[in-house]
């Protein structure tokens, strides 16, 4: 399967998923389209046409109605089909996306950690356990887990990917910033942190 | 300004760059389009379009020279003019960001980070002191300094933000899933992990 939906309108249906949430902390239960495009500062037509492309999202005169929009949003993007996924590396990155509430909002389940350093193998964060990145082929295989999210220093990174590779990985979210090399059928995307950055820097002209 | 560039390029462009640098470690002096898009999975035509963009870029009979192609991103996305700012909130993500060794690279200078944590007051990570949160609009004033990386926790996001506007803080990296509310004239720039995880799995259709 490949995505129908390019990947800006799925990452504004996200931040309109954010804004949901709140409204719905906040015991408000209708949201317009020109409150989300203020709050976001993008077009009132951009955030309907976006949203016209869900499936049953009625609209009535006051505006959309928060938890039908909400959960309109999660049907379309997955969210109901938890992914679970290994996280390699528990520096303070890895630390900090094991410790990130929303990832299981989200649909997204971090099973454990790994890493080599012996200091760190058995402890915890919340429920998940930092485990001997030597245990990885066998944990994978026995919990049928496909994804890693890699965290490891930039040295270090082609070398854990050969090794995730071999162990019947197939999908993996990158956060250190070098390319990998892969074999086909295995898929990368790169969390490319500067380059996040530099579209910001370059817009405000800072 | 605003940039002419989309973001789509210069998220490309920040890839190129990755390669290059690993290249030039490598003291490999060349490059070809076609290598650079079969590292990133994509086409060749969008590699040579997208360099055709930058200024002042030779191309030989073998290819790219590493070296210029990677000054020529550099010039392009303007990493010569070093950015200053803060990072609000000295929690692992926070500290991961502090310790990512690829922002003075690229042009991004954490000068301190900030908490409310007496614990962590004072201490240092690498260089950068975890000043007093109450510091804040003193330092900023004081060095000038106008951007903030914020990685609080999503409930006091909002309130930390409050304090930055009111700090004459104008451009927000926000690291927080929340979508922040700013008076006009300062710029969000939110870094929705989740969005771009699930741009990730909604194309792998896992």
């Amino acid at each position: 399967m490949t995505g129908k939906f390019p990947d800006t309108v799925i990452n504004r249906l996200t931040l309109y998923h954010c804004i949901l949430v709140d409204y719905i902390k906040n015991n408000l239960e209708t949201i317009t389209s020109s409150t989300i495009a203020g709050l976001l500062e993008i077009d009132d037509s951009q955030v309907r046409k976006d949203i016209s492309l869900l499936k049953n999202t009625g609209k009535s005169r006051v505006g959309y109605n928060v938890a039908e929009l909400k959960i309109s949003i999660e049907k379309t993007l997955g969210f109901e089909r938890p992914k679970n996924a290994f996280i390699i590396g528990a520096g303070n990155l890895g630390m900090a996306l094991a410790n990130y509430n929303n990832f299981t909002d989200y649909g997204l389940n971090v099973v454990a950690l790994f890493d080599n350093d012996k200091n760190k193998i058995g402890k915890r964060i919340k429920d998940k356990e930092i485990c001997n990145i030597e245990e990885l082929p066998s944990l994978a295989d026995k919990l049928n887990i496909e994804m890693a999210i890699l965290t490891v220093p930039m040295a270090s990174a082609q070398s854990t990917v050969d090794f995730l590779v071999q162990s019947n990985i197939k999908y993996i979210w990158n956060f250190s910033p070098t390319v990998l090399i892969v074999p086909s059928g295995v898929k990368v995307w790169n969390e490319n942190l500067m380059g996040n950055f530099l579209q910001f820097s370059y817009k405000i002209g800072k």
